[in-house]
């Protein structure tokens, strides 16, 4: 199964038969307060500069979040990614909770977007998929609903069907779906990672959709946290992840390597390619 | 399935339900001028200084391999196999492709060892299970044999298969047997990380043996080798190797972080105590 993406100069197929693609995750005042405070000051250069250091650092598609806290996010989205694509090639990923902001962003953007997110609450469903359809994007499926992040792969799996069936009923089809596992800290509960896995495998088999993911909530609360991120990264994408979200200043090496090891990248050109550059 | 080592002071389980065991494998002269030169000359102090450094960084098992160009295995092996067991407690894996040295090794040791290795030779078979058997001494299996390594997963299971059975004759059960798929390097082939991997997943399937693997073979010829080894490493301990053959200085966390993610560090323990002990 295919995932096309696309900006109006640049295609992206994430697909098994592929390279694994990164979303880069940096545009997102999460946690930045800089970033946060600038901008809420409307000084949206900083999502530019994101963009550029992103994509030469190796982001296939830029996640774009402008959701600081007292953000009008529905007026800053289009302003965001109207700077975005003017500065860089690659397509983008809206991120928002926010039906209005996601709506705002499709409206200006010239290509096949992808929507970040959609979950199996029914008003999440009622309010995002018919914007996916609306504007022919793809969408990020959550596996989770009006019940929370289920406790099992197979309780995971049922919401990603739901989400796949109701997508269905819209014309979007399966290959326009990236269904994110979820990942939840390995400190509070051991088998975390393990339940992530477990259900990647199970989504792969049944569905065999694309599936995305950010790695880093795994390593909540323990130190060195970049390593344990980027072997969960390993077997995430090993198993089946193949658009992960994640910052590709530091984890593309890791994604180049899972790649080289599971026969992608022939004669390890992107490998070497890469090493090169960054010896420089 | 459990394989059990022990050395007079120590017992090390290897198993699904087990933390990963690393057999450290750096008291081994190939391709290390010094350590060879320091061998031939009786120099023995250098194979504890590496025994005790590797028990150190986190070593369950040593591999013992005293093969310098030149050297008389079979006087040099049990000597350095009682200056280690004075030194450190953990088991033994006597590493050898001379029957003789192999034999000289078991016949000073303490406990029951490991054996490096078998393959599906008939010369091998008949030289090594014998001595495996009358020593009780569990043994690593290779898979390849007569006809070379074969190139493809199934090819590989077979020799595995006929290492087991032959065993079997013997009364050494397939509890007492690691199976190591073997590693080419992907720089020569692009899927020879898949065919490995794949072969893993066959043999963990059918045979249900627990396995070992030198994951460095994988980045001969490429740059920046440790970050592909530790990453293949990663891959390799999600699919099924619980004791895999490395070098313990360098990849001691990738093994600790991949147990934590796979559910067998509860509280995160081992990994914290470990971090914490290399953070002073």
């Amino acid at each position: 199964m295919e995932t096309i993406i696309s900006s109006a100069k640049q295609t992206v197929v994430i697909g098994p038969d592929h390279p694994t693609r990164i979303i880069g995750e940096r545009i997102n005042p999460t946690g930045r307060k800089k970033f946060a405070a600038a901008i809420l000051e409307g000084k949206l250069e900083v999502v530019r500069d994101e963009a550029i250091a992103q994509v030469e650092a190796g982001a296939d598609i830029l996640d774009v979040n402008v959701g600081a806290a007292g953000a009008d996010e529905a007026a800053l989205m289009p302003e965001a990614a109207k700077l975005i694509m003017a500065a860089v090639d690659v397509p983008l990923c809206f991120d928002s909770p926010n039906p209005k902001a996601l709506g705002a962003g499709l409206a200006v953007y010239g290509g096949k977007a992808l929507i970040n997110s959609v979950n199996g609450e029914e008003k999440s469903l009622d309010a995002v998929l018919p914007l996916a359809a609306a504007h022919k994007a793809a969408v990020i499926g959550l596996c989770m609903d009006d019940d929370g992040i289920p406790g099992t792969a197979e309780g995971r799996l049922r919401v990603a069907e739901k989400i796949v069936e109701r997508a269905g009923k819209l014309g979007i089809g399966p290959e326009d779906i990236l269904i994110d596992p979820l990942v939840l800290t390995v400190s509070a509960d051991s088998k975390a990672g393990l339940l992530t896995m477990e259900t990647i495998r199970l989504i792969k088999a049944k569905l065999g959709v694309n599936m995305t993911m950010g790695a880093s909530n795994i390593s909540f609360g323990l130190p060195n946290r970049p390593v344990i991120n980027a072997n969960f990264l390993t077997m995430a994408i090993l198993l089946g992840i193949n658009a992960p979200i994640s910052n590709p200043l530091k984890e593309k090496e890791t994604v180049l390597v899972a790649d080289l090891l599971l026969g992608r990248d022939e004669f390890a050109m992107n490998y070497i390619t890469y090493f090169r550059a960054h010896q420089a």
